[in-house]
């Protein structure tokens, strides 16, 4: 098997062991004689699984049994919907913050339930910077925040102090390091990034917060049905939410979220050095709101593109061509990721403004 | 690895040739150096597959394209609440056949849109068969009806035929036999039964059907929002859909619904002869009503119970114990069962009479 650096931005890279035991239990999961894909998910098999991913978010995050953790399929664009159907109270504004796309969606979906108030956006400079100084209006339901954003390569590197509860969608930079989640009162993410595969999506919520707003809503958008089914109201995605159990022990086996948050901005200082130091680079947004998740990143000289783009296929680097709202590169660096990946693609860099920074060369 | 006969009601048993092919795709998926699930689903493999499974869901039921098929998350329970939402026109109702618990479920859903009509019900016998007979009001939006009863065992052999768009809940008999598919306006089937694993729900639907509403909806509750995204309006349930491609590619391989409806219908019928047979075991359900799909039984001397588990646990069986609403046993027959597992059955259950009809037992 050829060796890839996947800088992917979502499916995106996971660790080996992770894929290595998952292999096996499509095969044969716990010596049952089946694979995991055809046992019922209300043996105690698969019982064990959820129970054990659920425990373990609470304890990665240190979070008390005043959350509750639910693992959910339908994306995390389906909490774009729920968020507000169990939040929103009648009468009540939400207050969103708008850092991009995904946060656009977000509000988009909420402005179906009620009102919305968007209180701060970047949009003004194509969502190129976290915006900052704003006032929560404390009579909202709450406030909607999105801490990392994969296309414009934006992150949160501190969260508001705010007098109403925070949602947050967390979706690209979850268990990426520490953060003192007890500040949230509901937490999303898809799992496809940091936290396994497509097809589960992580929601802890804290359980004071539901059941208030008095609006009838469809069972399978309602987190007080899902709690009451401990996460198995319907049939859960079951392979999905394995391989995220299989990524929370890997982070756990390591040192949990003060390992990775060492390992991650390692690899982000490794990176960011050299994009500062490399003639032929730029970064696409504020230095300080840099994403340490998914630096996005221009040539200085356009007409370079094929070459560089020739360079890094030949080391092996692969899904790092940027968003096509943003243009040029995007390294995403999730946790799988390792600093051999990141060196490589900074020898790359290095290489090839030793080749090309002085030569009159077009493409 | 032992051999076990996996009689599960689903999440299922699967052909040994899928779980294969899915083990090694976790590993490396097409020479490319990644597992399938660190795989950008907008890239080229990905969306390989998701246009093979569509176009085989099509292919496989000889639809043509005037239908439309999404691969979505979420589960069949999600359906319950989108195709009311997508279907009921404002001033007019939906018509419901009441089979059983899913079907239920799908009621209470519709009635969170608008008013509902149930206009048949086996409940008065807690649902052992079919309703037959019913007048089908050619003024409601769409009929719904579930074609298979996992937790009573009933199955329809034949569909009305109606005036109204026919809207069918297929999740446990899907793939299984020869239907004119084109009977029905949409036909929906979460995958963990014949057609893969937990974590993917199929919709299959006559788009001209849609767009009637008027109504605001959440995108992801929008089948239009599903189609326009070619069924990747936001990351798919990547794992999940490959696996229902290979289950579909599997079936083609071997000849189709013509095959399998031939396959399904030798196991039945070993079954089915055995239990009418045998003085130890009764079905629970009208004769003419009784799933292929799933089987179900008691027996004729409860205080038996214990030696006739200890009896099929030692040949390798799983998974027959019986819904608690129903009790006694479920012999889950999908597609992936093979004859040797239904023989097993058979030979257990005769060998069980052999010894204990005449004896005077107590467990």
């Amino acid at each position: 098997m050829k060796k890839v650096h996947n800088f992917s931005a979502g499916p995106a890279i996971l660790p080996a062991e992770v894929l290595k035991e998952a292999s096996q239990a499509v095969i044969e999961f716990n010596n049952s004689g089946m694979s995991l894909l055809e046992m019922s998910h209300r043996g105690k098999d698969f019982i064990n699984v959820m129970e054990e991913a659920r425990a373990l978010v609470k304890e990665l995050m240190g979070l008390g049994n005043d959350y509750q953790v639910l693992f959910l399929g339908g994306g995390a664009s389906m909490q774009f919907a729920m968020v507000p159907s169990n939040l929103l109270i009648a009468g009540k504004s939400a207050a969103y913050v708008n850092t991009g796309v995904w946060a656009s969606k977000a509000i988009k979906e909420a402005k179906l339930v009620g009102d919305v108030n968007v209180i701060a956006s970047s949009e003004d400079k194509k969502f190129s910077y976290i915006p900052k100084g704003y006032t929560i209006p404390a009579d909202s339901s709450y406030l909607h925040i999105t801490s990392n954003n994969t296309i414009y390569g934006t992150q949160m590197h501190s969260f508001p102090d705010s007098p109403i509860p925070v949602v947050c969608d967390m979706s690209s930079d979850i268990f990426s390091r520490r953060v003192d989640f007890s500040k949230f009162g509901l937490i999303y993410a898809g799992a496809q990034k940091n936290m396994g595969a497509a097809g589960a999506t992580m929601v802890i919520v804290k359980e004071s917060l539901l059941g208030k707003t008095g609006r009838k809503m469809f069972s399978m958008l309602d987190y007080q049905v899902h709690i009451k089914g401990e996460s198995m109201f319907n049939t859960p995605p079951v392979f999905p939410i394995y391989i995220s159990l299989l990524t929370m022990k890997w982070l756990k086996k390591n040192g949990g979220l003060t390992w990775i948050e060492k390992v991650n901005n390692e690899k982000a200082e490794l990176f960011f050095n050299e994009l500062d130091r490399n003639s032929l680079f730029t970064g696409t947004c504020a230095k300080e709101d840099r994403s340490k998740m998914n630096p996005t990143f221009l040539l200085t000289k356009p007409e370079l593109e094929e070459s560089f783009n020739k360079m890094w296929k030949e080391a092996g680097i692969d899904g790092i061509k940027g968003h096509r709202d943003v243009g040029g590169y995007r390294a995403s660096m999730y946790n799988a990721l390792t600093l051999d990946s990141v060196k490589t693609l900074v020898d790359v860099m290095k290489e090839f403004e030793k080749k090309y920074a002085d030569a009159k060369v077009t493409a």
